[in-house]
């Protein structure tokens, strides 16, 4: 078991020879991540629909909280007296934070934007708030987190080059805001344990400006660097080539995390490009609008063609919810608007990218990652496309 | 564990001196039952935002089933073609389906009702069906129950004793039709395990009828009584002299069912008055819509008042939501619109009602149910009783 007292720090144990792939351990004050590592969105406090036991028995060991979400419902000062936002929900592995960045960007009303900060209006109820590097600072040091994200300027996919470039500078000097604000050594003297700030690399589609915006990055020595502004509408390949530029600009010494990202295809590039962490809502997104997740691509479970199929809805898969239920049975669950459906194709589809991200890391430990992740590309890509073929075959409208 | 060769049977272990209770054992080939008992409903093939492994961990041994919604919906049908109820939602404890009886009266549109059986539109889609006796045992045998239920003629509460008197004697040539469907030695050829048929006891709110229904179905010599057709707007006073007066002209050595019963004071009295077995839905649907249960009554727990109360639900509960999450945070749950505040609600709401039960039943081996009951009815009836003063005092609206 971590103690409170554990500083922070990663580990490369590992690294491909054909890849950039690395095998790696982050050690926080809430335990120890086995890198690559998938993290799992607890945007508003909850793992949606997943009891904390389940989370834990998916093998998960970090997963994220919602700045922006948070400050709204239920406001960071009430689960700063509760404790911080570990105790407040009852998680004891480790916790990472977002700034509420991309949310104010992407979900909240934007009414202003300037070099103090962002005056948005809640998605909720309309009410108006500013975030600033100084609050999400705030914010993410009441909630505890052992991980916690510098607010960043992202972007819209499609900006041109100049308000790029202006989004880069602004979020280095909200940057240093963050540093400041987030005070000396990374900890502070609410709680006892050691948090760590990480910064963010955005520049958009131009790799001129994801060259800048790591450099610029890089000479502040944090603990861990992400990369964002992506997974945000531009085509994968982009994607893809966008983070294998970008990430060997960063320290091999500190985790690489791609926020936001994405389908296993998305996962395996990133890990070859040598990412360290990812976090996405896609797996329990879809399975709250019944669609599970295969090695084999996507089972749009609710479907009526799975009515009568008494296979789990992977044979291969060792989560509870395939050792025990059918697809026939989950697909019934949808259809009569039974919550359990949910439930069900949450932890599958949660259990689902652990076990992903566990076959990652042991082909790396293994040499044998470049092999591995083609076929699990390949597989996954074979699968969605017969989806797609048999979806269009159907008529239109039939379920 | 039990083997589906099991012969179902009942044994009164211990009957208290001071009141009717006893406590029992129902055997069946999916297992003992301990009575009294609380059976779960497990409407439409789950009991509602629980996984089965979260219903086990209740300690319950039996739940229900509905003929009515599993006709609808997935189909008996399909559901023999998955083995039958408990395969297909992957229950290995017992099972009781109810007849459809009271559902076709409480929540269909009632089309036509003769001495052939019920006409109704599905509550779901308007189409049109008809139940007979012979079509509830027909699909109370596909699903594969252990404990199957007549198919009988509730009448609403407000029923005069003309009406009231047609409902029994129409009951009664419908039972001897269950009967006759149900076949010879409650074994099916379909599969290899016993189901027993109940008779029901109707006659509304008139003893007399009560006790003619009673009478006509003691000579049938049938496994197991249910007491109908309470429970459904009458005080409650009312509702314990029915079941009163109807339990002693049951045969002592067969189980007694009080259907669709009720809250912790009124399970108290059916036992009082010698009630084997309950079933209700309001753990389940109170949990669903923020109401947890405590020995001193309901929390409102998506109330505002609950933001920043740190004690679990109830201090006392050993579930395991109990254990470890916060009145504040499951009301942060239910007021970010959470899905998981459902599910511990439910998880604890469950659980509640199995350790109700468990106490009861220690009391009646203990010898001292009638003290052990008055206290249980006395705290519940406090608590409520503060509750609702509580919330006159608070402004109208508010929350």
């Amino acid at each position: 078991m971590s103690s409170l007292d554990t500083p922070y720090s990663f580990h490369v144990e590992s690294a491909d020879t054909a890849t950039a792939a690395r095998r790696g351990r982050i050690v926080t004050p809430h335990g120890e991540i086995p890198t690559p590592v998938f993290m799992p969105v607890g945007t508003a406090g909850s793992v949606k629909c997943l009891t904390f036991e389940q989370v834990s028995a998916t093998g998960a060991k970090i997963i994220l909280g919602n700045t922006y979400h948070l400050y709204l419902r239920p406001g960071h000062d009430l689960v700063a007296r509760r404790g911080g936002l570990h105790r407040f929900e009852s998680w004891d592995g480790a916790l990472l934070t977002d700034s509420g960045g991309y949310q104010v960007f992407s979900l909240a009303h934007l009414n202003k934007l300037d070099e103090h900060g962002v005056a948005f209006q809640s998605h909720l109820d309309g009410s108006r708030h500013v975030f600033t590097p100084e609050l999400s600072m705030e914010i993410q040091l009441a909630l505890g987190a052992d991980i916690v994200m510098a607010f960043d300027h992202c972007v819209a996919y499609g900006s041109d080059e100049r308000a790029t470039t202006e989004a880069v500078d602004r979020t280095h000097r909200w940057l240093k805001r963050c540093i400041d604000a987030f005070g000396p050594g990374g900890r502070t003297e609410r709680e006892g344990w050691q948090r760590v700030l990480f910064g963010i690399v955005q520049g958009g589609v131009f790799p001129e400006q994801r060259t800048r915006a790591a450099e610029q990055l890089v000479e502040l020595d944090l603990p861990g660097y992400a990369v964002g502004g992506l997974s945000v509408g531009e085509p994968n390949a982009q994607m893809y080539e966008l983070t294998a530029h970008t990430v060997p600009l960063l320290p091999a010494d500190k985790p690489r995390y791609l926020m936001g990202v994405g389908f296993p295809d998305d996962i395996v590039e990133g890990v070859r490009s040598g990412i360290d962490m990812f976090d996405c809502v896609l797996p329990t997104r879809m399975a709250r609008k019944g669609t599970v997740l295969t090695p084999d691509g996507r089972l749009v479970i609710k479907n009526s063609s799975y009515a009568e199929d008494d296979r789990p809805i992977d044979d291969q898969c060792d989560c509870p919810v395939c050792a025990r239920h059918s697809r026939a049975y989950i697909r019934h669950l949808f259809a009569s608007r039974e919550l359990l459906g949910q439930t069900l194709a949450s932890i599958h589809n949660v259990h689902f990218y652990q076990s992903l991200m566990r076959g990652i890391r042991e082909a790396i430990t293994a040499g044998d990652f470049d092999s591995h992740g083609r076929r699990v590309i390949e597989r996954w890509r074979e699968g969605e496309k017969r989806r797609l073929d048999e979806a269009k075959k159907r008529p239109a409208g039939g379920r």
